[in-house]
């Protein structure tokens, strides 16, 4: 596998496609312009891909063109979520149902969004005569929880962005700790299937009657992936807060310092801004996303007025993927 | 200028882009597609641009990025004309509206197409809190005149396709004859302003007293050109009646003969039926457009296909144009 890395960064990317190593979650980064979609940059739409699930994060004009370059396929995305309704952040999204259709999906799929996306999906399969192969389950959800699993939760929170903006952050579930074999053996475990039972964390009695719980034989569990997502927004204290300790923050980056008024009179953020929202939630790493069109072949500006302030910055590319492990205590 | 050359066809064809020698009219196939969108061929969108005025039929989804790849600019669009309210055909509208809107555009835009675009439109505004910058003209129309100047006329005319449907008829009108400069002469008209007078259709006195009117020093009235866009549908009646004698014929191909059964039941045509259709009406030149994705590389099938009942037809690309000058008498 290739790998990219950007100056003053730690993580490891690839374009999207490439055959890729073993990772736990993988973000790719399908449109990465803003409001209007340049031959560099799509609309805004983020897939982030687990255990063979995928969330696409808003779905511009064009995604599922992306998704077909980006070889995600479309049929394990279980849940659009939509920050906001503004045209460029869901034009997509008929066109993607559409296509759903096309290929007779027949599992149900999540659009979550704030207050206005089931009229707006209504208005779509009213207007154009659409029929879906498929249950479309629409939720108008506020800061909540807004899909939930065993392994994972996705929360909302409010943004700032002149009409009802929500963020998103993808928090995996914590993980038991690791199996300590010589501790298991001690015990008189013997190797095999009771290895697996108390792995999954159930209490085990061994041929001599004694019991050995999971406790005795896992170490300290371990915190799972958080990931936010907060796009379109001015910076503000609840993406600090849903930020804190993230794995990683997407955030609005639409502007340069210089471009702050326009940043301010249209409710998106510098990058700067967001280096500093990352900066004071101590996130692991930042990327800047939803650039303006305005600027071409700027990125090292933007990369190098973010670092002053929080180093782990790269810039988002279309097609770029991100693939995150976990981290171990 | 490179220009290609189909087998069994006159006419000369470019790559949108290029530069092209001087035309009267130009055809740009924006996208050939039909239903999903391949990395070939995208969503239906076809522009015809005349007198620096340009007008889509249809708009898919990415049409606005096409626009910009044929470098056409969408300042020009005068009207969108839709055939029909299905999710492939009009889903480029809302996103190239928004960035009409970004660039201030102020001058007016024409919508039109059949029962239910106002609605479509007017829940784009409504539901994506959508503010357009310019007026935007909506119209809907049944089989009459949709679009009048003194120089063109666009008619619809119904079409077969199990929703309410349009094919459209871009006519231009009759031109002067050409001014027959040694009849003139004879007359006794000076060369000069008088001449111009003449050629713009009206009496000229001259120094003796004299009348001369045009009449006299034209030849016969010229032909405008005339082209049909018939898609989606089946072949009908309706469709030979619009298409006579056209220059070109734009119709809806999506199927091979064998699959003549699918055509029938998704009320689209075969290659042959709408070669049949150009054969029948007498028209010039047939492009078969909005492919099947089914077909991938068959573009020679679907020209033997059709070119055994009528031999100048062409299979569309995305980014063809095609230049059209008019006929001479």
């Amino acid at each position: 596998m290739r790998t990219h890395r950007h100056p003053g960064c730690s993580f490891s990317l690839s374009k999207a496609g490439e055959n890729c190593y073993k990772f736990c979650m993988k973000v790719v980064f399908l449109g990465t312009g803003g409001t209007i979609p340049t031959e560099k940059r799509k609309h805004p739409t983020l897939a982030i891909i687990r255990e063979g699930e995928s969330f696409l994060f808003d779905c511009g004009e064009g995604a599922q063109t992306q998704i077909f370059k980006a070889r995600l396929g479309i049929a394990p995305i279980r849940a659009i979520l939509v920050s906001h309704l503004h045209g460029d952040h869901v034009l997509g999204i008929p066109g993607l149902l559409m296509t759903m259709t096309q290929g007779n999906r027949s599992h149900p799929l999540s659009i979550i969004g704030p207050t206005g996306v089931s009229k707006w999906i209504r208005h779509i399969r009213e207007d154009l005569a659409f029929h879906a192969s498929f249950e479309i389950d629409v939720k108008e959800v506020g800061p909540e929880r807004a899909l939930v699993s065993s392994e994972y939760v996705i929360h909302t929170f409010p943004l700032e962005h002149g009409i009802p903006t929500m963020g998103y952050r993808f928090q995996e579930a914590e993980r038991p700790g690791r199996f300590l074999v010589e501790e298991a053996m001690r015990l008189g475990v013997p190797k095999g299937p009771l290895w697996g039972r108390l792995q999954s964390g159930h209490t085990v009695r061994l041929e001599g009657g004694e019991d050995v719980h999971p406790r005795q034989v896992l170490g300290p569990t371990r915190p799972g992936l958080k990931i936010v997502y907060a796009v379109d927004s001015r910076p503000c204290e609840e993406t600090v807060e849903a930020a804190v300790e993230a794995d990683l923050l997407i955030h609005d980056g639409m502007f340069l310092s210089e471009d702050v008024d326009k940043a301010r009179a249209r409710g998106h953020s510098t990058a700067a801004e967001a280096a500093e929202v990352a900066q004071r939630a101590k996130a692991k790493r930042l990327v800047l996303t939803h650039l303006s069109p305005r600027y071409r072949g700027e990125e090292n500006r933007f990369i190098k007025q973010a670092c002053k302030i929080f180093s782990q910055t790269i810039v988002a590319e279309d097609l770029m993927e991100i693939e995150l492990s976990h981290r171990e205590v």
